[in-house]
């Protein structure tokens, strides 16, 4: 059933608010944005759903990545220099431009969580907001395809003084 | 800005099959689907963004959990017995129900990917897919808030007649 006249529709329950206006100056991922922190507001039918959040130390927020380019089937990735294809990679450029940032919790005030470590564009509508949970997020021992192949040719490179 | 009337929609790229038919014959999760092993489907105009993806171990299923029940600001969830925020639950009712699977890869074959440890209803609709990154998606030494006072007490009750 290739059924794809079914659409899916979601309304934002908030929006991000970071330091990065542009794609230019904003850090790849979460993890290479270090202490950089935003703040996530949730608008106002959601906030009683942020009860039991503080707890946790990460979250996950599940975002429309509103400023992406069109898709396009291959890319060349961050760190790479040949075309791979989309859905071996992180870029936003998906047919579904659905991004995953996995940030730590600083606070949660009312309506408003601060955040620590964004790679999302100010303004960037929330779709959901989940606990970062070990089992079900972590697979320790993963291989990473092209990603390790890239990281050990950095890793050469930056020996080549030593 | 509340900008509650702008909406977001997306196609489905593809379907996940998988043997559960109903929630209640269905694992919570994927790190206890075990190695129940499933197929996902990708549609035609998006197969040649498969490329590369065969060297990762494990993606990130984003799909549409087309049956999940109307959101609810709080609920029980599994492993619990008091309501918590829904945002602090990785439950299905949720505003925007939006499934985060993390699978094993074990096969692409054309436009089929093979996979193991599935908690997904067959026939559910894929959204995006991404690959598993270690620096991306995990934070070792995260905490896990009210589920691990809930594993906590799990783990006495276990030891009870110890």
């Amino acid at each position: 059933m290739e059924d794809t006249d079914d659409v899916v529709l979601y309304r934002p329950i908030g929006l991000v608010h970071t330091p990065w206006t542009s794609v230019e100056e904003m850090p790849i991922q979460p993890s290479r944005a270090g202490e950089v922190e935003g703040a996530v507001e949730i608008f106002a039918p959601f906030v009683e759903a942020l009860a039991d959040l503080d707890g946790f130390s990460h979250v996950v927020l599940v975002t429309h990545l509103h400023r992406s380019r069109p898709w396009r089937p291959r890319v060349v990735p961050f760190l790479d220099t040949v075309e791979r294809g989309l859905f071996a990679t992180r870029s936003p450029s998906r047919p579904n431009p659905i991004g995953l940032s996995v940030v730590e919790l600083v606070a949660v005030d009312g309506a408003r969580l601060t955040v620590r470590g964004v790679d999302l564009l100010d303004g960037t509508p929330l779709l959901d907001l989940k606990p970062y949970v070990g089992e079900f997020d972590e697979r320790p021992g993963a291989r990473f395809g092209w990603l390790e192949e890239a990281r050990a040719r950095d890793a050469r490179s930056d020996d080549r003084f030593s």
